[in-house]
């Protein structure tokens, strides 16, 4: 056998919550950097090859990096009691030094939307659908064995809830299913969201193809089961970044209402005291699509 | 009635786990400063002033605010469970600005080691013992009288986890139990403790006043029944900052061998990611001697 062409660097190799944690970086192709992600393996999966264990991946928000999920989201305590492995990634690449790239906490670094920008500079090295979609899950799963990556799901906050969601329903034959804390669900129309795709997108034709609520009215074939989950004292959804209902109608139009579950939580803010509040609802509806309930 | 002398200022109401957190400042005339400190009220408890619930205090170690524990430590979603607050405050005074304070991240600000020192200048306001057994109790309980005063626990790490076991040394009727993570047990023997105290204390003669070994070795009365866990995979437990066995000696030098249950966990190192697995036991032992298992 060859030698693998994508290598790892462990950089810390933690235990919690009976699992263990393990710091990576490595060397991304597609994106021309050096980028850090963080992996949880269920009890006794960590270094062994079998018996496989399905993954989540846990796309974070707005300023993040793979630590805010593992740290702050409570996952790893629910994904343990599952049998499960969560991946944190990164959320845009790093150390490009595009003009501008860190002037903003809302674009550029720590702020890659989970697309393929197609607009110059960006478009050189901002390709985190790819990244996260294929370069990163086919490394992953074939340096650690013991990641099943035939049973796989989705999760994300804001920012990476826009990314669980759009991600899904893009690549629905790659996920069993998906889910959000107070996604960005509608960012054609909100601030957020059109000046990232104004920023990475070379045409206002593309953003349709990026729009989670434009992209479950085109969605053909496999029921959804998408749950949603916002806080009602969050200052991005009244401030209307998020436009959660917007998606519900869209859905509604195309006939999958019943494919999408939101539940709006009174007194809830956007911060991770919400997301660990509620990471048990969202491991366990990910557990019920792997078959890991 | 008076107005209250001791006012809180409410930064944030947060909703988490059901419960409430509360972040707060207030000026502090024993640190000679303004503080702050966060505020975990389980289900129904915050704003309401009966039923009152038990109290847990949460010492943070060397570097943190009460920001670390309340989002890193998962404290509060057990804490929710059993209708427990939980109090996180600050590790030393802020803001006084003497020479050298904030050259180090183990003496001066983030460091107070709670304790009252006598040398000068740290004299003049690193009273952290009588802050935190004394002023913040008086000024919570009597400002939120749902906190029941006369049913409170304490816990902490490491060098809060020295602040839990030498408080409750030093104050047995205040407090109805404590625990630790990764504390420093023995610090006249440690580099940690030798820095703090020879920074803090006029003469050498106050050290084992400060000391849990010192301190249990003189207890006389009550039963301890004192948890600690520490990680066998701890940089400073190897490192010879902790010495957990010295403390343990020391119990059974005084015949209370069975009053101090040391758990050492494989693999488990000194951050949150160690102190988040243990929340459930540590919360629970906290909650059986507060009769609110």
């Amino acid at each position: 056998m060859a030698t693998p062409a994508f290598q790892f660097t462990t950089k810390a190799i933690i235990a919690t919550f009976g699992g263990t944690l393990i710091k990576l970086t490595h060397d991304s192709a597609v994106l021309g950097c050096t980028m850090g992600a963080n992996v949880f393996f269920p009890p006794g999966a960590f270094g062994r090859s079998t018996p496989k264990v399905p993954v989540i991946w846990y796309l974070a928000g707005l300023t993040c990096t793979g630590d805010n999920g593992a740290e702050k989201g409570f996952f790893n305590y629910w994904a343990a009691k599952h049998g499960i492995a969560i991946v944190y990634p990164d959320t845009s690449p790093r150390g490009s030094n595009h003009p501008g790239e860190h002037d903003a906490y809302d674009f550029g670094s720590a702020a890659g939307f989970y697309l393929n920008a197609t607009k110059e500079p960006w478009s050189q090295n901002y390709q985190m659908e790819t990244y996260i979609t294929c370069e990163l899950p086919a490394a992953l799963y074939s340096y650690f064995i013991v990641l099943d990556g035939s049973r796989v799901s989705l999760m994300g906050h804001s920012m990476g809830g826009h990314g669980a969601l759009t991600l899904f329903l893009k690549h629905p034959d790659k996920y069993k299913s998906t889910s959000a804390f107070a996604p960005i669900a509608n960012p054609s129309l909100s601030p957020w969201g059109e000046k990232a795709f104004s920023g990475y997108l070379a045409s206002k034709e593309e953003w349709a193809k990026h729009d989670a609520t434009e992209l479950i009215k085109a969605h053909r074939g496999r029921d959804l089961d998408i749950l949603i989950t916002c806080g009602l004292a969050d200052e991005f959804f009244i401030a209307g970044q998020l436009l959660i209902d917007n998606f519900v109608a869209a859905a509604k139009e195309v006939g999958r209402e019943n494919q999408v579950t939101v539940r709006y939580a009174p007194d809830y803010d956007h911060s991770y005291y919400f997301i660990s509040s509620f990471a048990q609802e969202h491991v366990e509806h990910a557990a019920k699509h792997l078959g890991a309930l």
